[in-house]
């Protein structure tokens, strides 16, 4: 199998009611990469950074087999940064400061030989970019997903909408959703996304777990009620890579399959916001996601009992 | 097995987003033992009524096997009337009105002959209230659930811990749990509580579930992602009164038993914001809280697939 990302590599700096990280690497690519590293290797990595992007982490790329061949490298140019600032209980945050640099005119290159993947993850990006990945495709693959965000959807819907039409999977958050579909109850705006084209869609909850809805099925996987939650960056694109590491991995892509890749996601993404940034990411063992997933079935297994 | 309900029967005027309702039958007793007597019957039912209590109400509660002799009518007087108006969102709500009436000096009186239930619901009242009926108890029940709300725990949290100390279940909701314990974290503020004294929490979500914890575990009942959320008012009640009525029914106090009982309650309960007032539970159908059940156990069904 082979599976391919896209996404922004940055650097972050995060403030959150538990202290602060300056410019730590950061950037959707930099997560669903690592993320889907601990399922399925190599990966091909498409991204544009400048001069000043992180070597340990490049380093750290390579370690996990994860193929730089695609990432731009811009000589003398900075790459994208991100600071923001979360709220006290963690579920709402601010832009302090947005740089494009690198991003702003972003073109992305699948490298030759590499335009045939079986699974692509297309992170947050502008929906035209998304969509000149789909373009450099030659064949369908099994699977695409991807994730946008509220800034795409409030300023460049048709782009958007245009770029949903040619995903299997849509990976976006509740108030996403609520924001595309225009409808504030879940059930129906997974309704009218799916309308739009994708086969699946996922919806993520943060803390209360996430949804994944296919013709007129739901399942929910729930959240881990976690003692800590430090940094919540990151956390969806954990959520996705776990998704399509997944998936790539067990190359199934029956919904039945998908409802594993979801919990699997979540069990990352739980990883992921235990520390700031991708550093618990970067020590996670195979071991303690397997512990974890445990955790996540005994969550809601419980005999079935009908009494009528 | 015998199961005691207490708490307020009452009026009140609602208003949500889709439409308003003025003066009809609520209370949380109205809404734990209608919802209870789906599962289990007779219901003692100790509360208090003015003169004006809606007879239809007081017929549906002799249909239904609640026996109402532990209810004290007061003639010439009023019973409790609540008003309420609830945000967009359905997850707010505003008290515009609370005439206590009746409810002022509720000193309740479990009729003789039935001071020996088995299973006991305290509704949401006065701490003070809710211990003056454990009082009168002559043996141990083998379960005594309770509910309470902000007002008590932030105006007499004392009294609240007092009687949360002699209860086996505490049923609260997300806000109220962060409150009672001081923490924001819904795990570690469950710790605390299983602290104070009741070997089982039940935190309410609303639309994001319920958790059940108890000893170092947790178990999460998902909720359904309804299309139609008409009114919550009574939501947290039935829950309370399924709960109770299955663990009436089944008489097993374990805490896989529970489970169930969490799911149970969670079904009625989606049943009950699906119109005004209790209007919804009192035309529900064994073969609906069947069916519903069975959507409950698929929404989190998995075949675990272990990949390390």
């Amino acid at each position: 199998m082979s599976l391919l990302v896209v996404g922004s590599l940055a650097y972050d700096s995060i403030e959150t009611p538990f202290g602060k990280a300056d410019k730590i690497v950061g950037g959707a690519a930099t997560y669903i990469s690592l993320s889907a590293s601990f399922f399925h290797s190599p990966i091909y990595l498409v991204s544009v950074i400048g001069e000043d992007f992180s070597p340990e982490m490049w380093q750290e790329f390579k370690n996990r087999n994860i193929d730089t061949e695609g990432v731009e490298i811009r000589k003398g140019e900075k790459s994208f940064f991100w600071a923001g600032k979360y709220g006290l209980d963690l579920n709402t945050r601010e832009t302090l400061k947005t740089e494009l640099n690198v991003l702003a005119d972003f073109d992305p290159k699948v490298p030759e030989g590499k335009r045939n993947p079986d699974y692509v993850l297309l992170g947050n990006l502008d929906p035209k970019v998304q969509r000149r990945v789909i373009e450099q495709l030659q064949e369908k693959p099994k699977l695409i997903a991807m994730d946008t965000m509220n800034f795409w959807i409030e300023n460049f819907r048709d782009e958007v909408e245009k770029t949903i039409s040619l995903v299997d999977v849509l990976i976006i958050n509740d108030e996403e959703a609520r924001l595309l579909a225009e409808d504030y109850s879940l059930a129906r705006a997974a309704s009218k996304i799916l309308q739009m084209g994708p086969k699946y869609v996922v919806i993520k909850k943060g803390e209360h777990g996430a949804l994944f809805f296919y013709d007129k099925n739901v399942f929910f996987a729930p959240a881990l009620p976690l003692e800590e939650v430090f940094d919540p960056t990151g956390a969806g694109d954990s959520f996705a890579g776990g998704f399509i590491g997944y998936m790539a991995k067990t190359d199934d892509t029956s919904p039945e399959n998908m409802k594993n890749a979801v919990i699997y996601g979540s069990v990352i993404a739980s990883f992921c916001v235990e520390e700031f940034g991708p550093s618990r990411l970067l020590k996670l063992s195979e071991m303690e996601i397997n512990e974890r997933y445990k955790a996540f079935n005994a969550l809601t297994s419980f005999e079935p009992y009908y009494i009528f």
